[in-house]
């Protein structure tokens, strides 16, 4: 049994994914939580391809295991119809700009696919070992964060910890405890005190909606703030570190990651605070150097400016237009944090710096 | 007739309260822009503070105006019962605790109060003098401000400009064009291409409500962007200037203003960008330097990061929760913007640094 069946079976409510007994893909509908709990059948690459693109599923990981299973449907559904795979395999490529693993997972799973000559099981173990990969690099890079947080708290005296965090980078967003909600996690079973700062990370309110859920199913201490408030609790003391994830992180150190993020890496330099980004090191993209110059950002609907979805008063989830008919939005998905703001990378493979010279020894 | 009264009569639409002709207060109730119109009549001071404790008013110039207006009223109710005026001044100059020009506004006219022959005919005339001075300012502001507008137009060699802007800082907060939007105003007057960038400013939005519906009033091209949005626009120069109003200014140039203020202010600085701050003399604190250290910022409810207002489906103005039902939230009202980052003060007496040198002279 694969890490990733047993663990289903053991913790289905903690699974963003997992495959059904008919061998589809089915995920947990991230639109509708924290409200409401629902999940989707994904059957074919099409489908896959767009749940990623609709936001059904978000967060690098998630993204790329979807996609991963994307490719093992595709080849399902079109056999040795090669050029519809291909084609299949580029949409999913491109159903999202940013996100540096989701087409490290194509590419890995079209590597196999075009090679082997059992295509559709070697497809599936593929896109399995994906995944599976992604629990051990997830338990990895809790454990190393979690030594990082032991030891500043060692170094300031600390009896507890105040950690702030921006978007969703738990489980929700990688398939197992997450990249920057992992050391949270590991913290919590270490039994060391914890309080998190959660972002609420608009427009779509991923850290209100998903972060603050994830961190109840753990009972993990946390309060939500408007993500205008960090630079303020960074002066006055009240965030000891600040842990983020990432979507893609450039060969130099810098961390292209959901839109604001570069704004509390600000703050947290200006006050002196450590501001760690964790990531599997598929997020690197070796290709780039200058983020801001180089990486592509995601313009996404002006919808999600407009428009804010929460339960109404009669418990139904519902959606309510916050500006003016008239007004135009414009709504950029991440921002790039130049490397000189990043305290340290942490990744699977251990915690370094971000500058050239360390992520090269990664390569 | 007094300038409130004048320009009251030629648009009454533009205003942000005014007098009736039983001589009661009616402002417009901001808690339902832009999604409908409705004013709000105000006949005792206990009135007076609760329109401004439950932000049916807000914004610094506003909320003195009706501080004013409300001591007049408490003279109107109590007569020559000076305990009680003294008691409802005290309640009002308490209802925000940030805003540095309501106590201003409560002491000036309690020293009217204190000292006429003609207590009732003389607080209104003052209460109306205390509105009709900031129409005037506002105006200075806004000559002033569009001064410093076209010379960064000049040095840059731009034939448009982009400003960007946080919370509400116009007529709906300031009696007349306001302060961070008066020299955005002015520039519409003179024909200057603008276009202004609008930060929502959750968790209340007054960006997304308030600054978008003004500017739509006044056919400004704005666009409204999530809080977090600014940074990536200034590392792309889709930014050339910034500027906020302000709810309390310190003699060292410290400015306490809206929550978030100060990240803008940090991604000004990094990308070399020119960062004013607009206000009206009266928001200066002489007692104070630094503000980081000596501002008591207001702790709002929480349940202003949990709710979002908008119109529903139906057009019907409807609240949803965002966050779950068992996460706690915080919500700190404003920041403090150091000095440091601050390219200059634009005030009614003239364009001024901000430290204590440039301020005392205005003392």
């Amino acid at each position: 049994m694969s890490e990733l069946t047993k663990r289903q079976k053991m913790q289905a409510k903690y699974r963003a994914l997992w495959l059904t007994k008919d061998g589809d893909l089915e995920v947990i509908d991230q639109r509708y939580l924290p409200h409401q709990n629902r999940t989707r059948l994904i059957q074919t690459g099409a489908e896959a391809c767009e749940a990623i693109a609709d936001m059904t599923v978000r967060g690098a990981g998630v993204i790329g295991n979807v996609a991963a299973m994307g490719v093992y449907l595709l080849v399902r559904e079109f056999g040795d119809d090669m050029e519809s795979i291909l084609k299949g395999a580029k949409s999913i490529r491109e159903s999202r700009p940013t996100a540096v693993n989701l087409m490290w997972a194509v590419d890995r799973m079209m590597g196999v696919v075009s090679s082997s000559d059992n295509r559709l099981v070697d497809a599936k173990a593929e896109a399995i070992a994906i995944c599976d990969e992604d629990v051990a690099r997830s338990r990895e890079i809790g454990r190393i964060g979690c030594d990082i947080i032991e030891s500043i708290m060692a170094k300031k005296k600390l009896d507890s910890i105040n950690i702030l965090t921006h978007c969703n980078a738990g489980w929700l967003a990688i398939i197992d405890d997450g990249t920057a909600l992992a050391p949270i996690y590991e913290a919590q079973r270490r039994g060391i005190p914890i309080h998190v700062w959660v972002d609420e990370t608009r427009p779509r309110n991923q850290g209100a909606n998903l972060t603050s859920w994830e961190l109840l199913q753990a009972g993990v201490e946390h309060t939500i703030i408007a993500d205008n408030t960090g630079g303020h609790l960074m002066q006055h003391s009240q965030v000891d570190m600040v842990i983020t994830g990432a979507d893609r992180v450039t060969r130099c150190g810098d961390v292209a990651n959901k839109i604001g993020t570069y704004l509390k890496a600000l703050a947290a330099k200006d006050n002196n605070i450590p501001f760690f980004v964790a990531l599997p090191l598929s997020t690197f993209d070796f290709d780039a150097c200058n983020g801001v110059e180089e990486i592509e950002i995601e313009m996404r609907s002006e919808d999600e400016i407009h428009f804010m979805r929460g339960i109404d008063s009669s418990g139904k989830v519902s959606e309510v237009r916050v500006t003016p008919l008239e007004s135009k939005g414009a709504n950029y998905g991440f921002d790039v944090t130049p490397a000189r703001l990043i305290t340290g990378l942490i990744t699977e493979a251990g915690h370094i710096e971000a500058n050239e010279e360390a992520i090269k020894v990664l390569r």
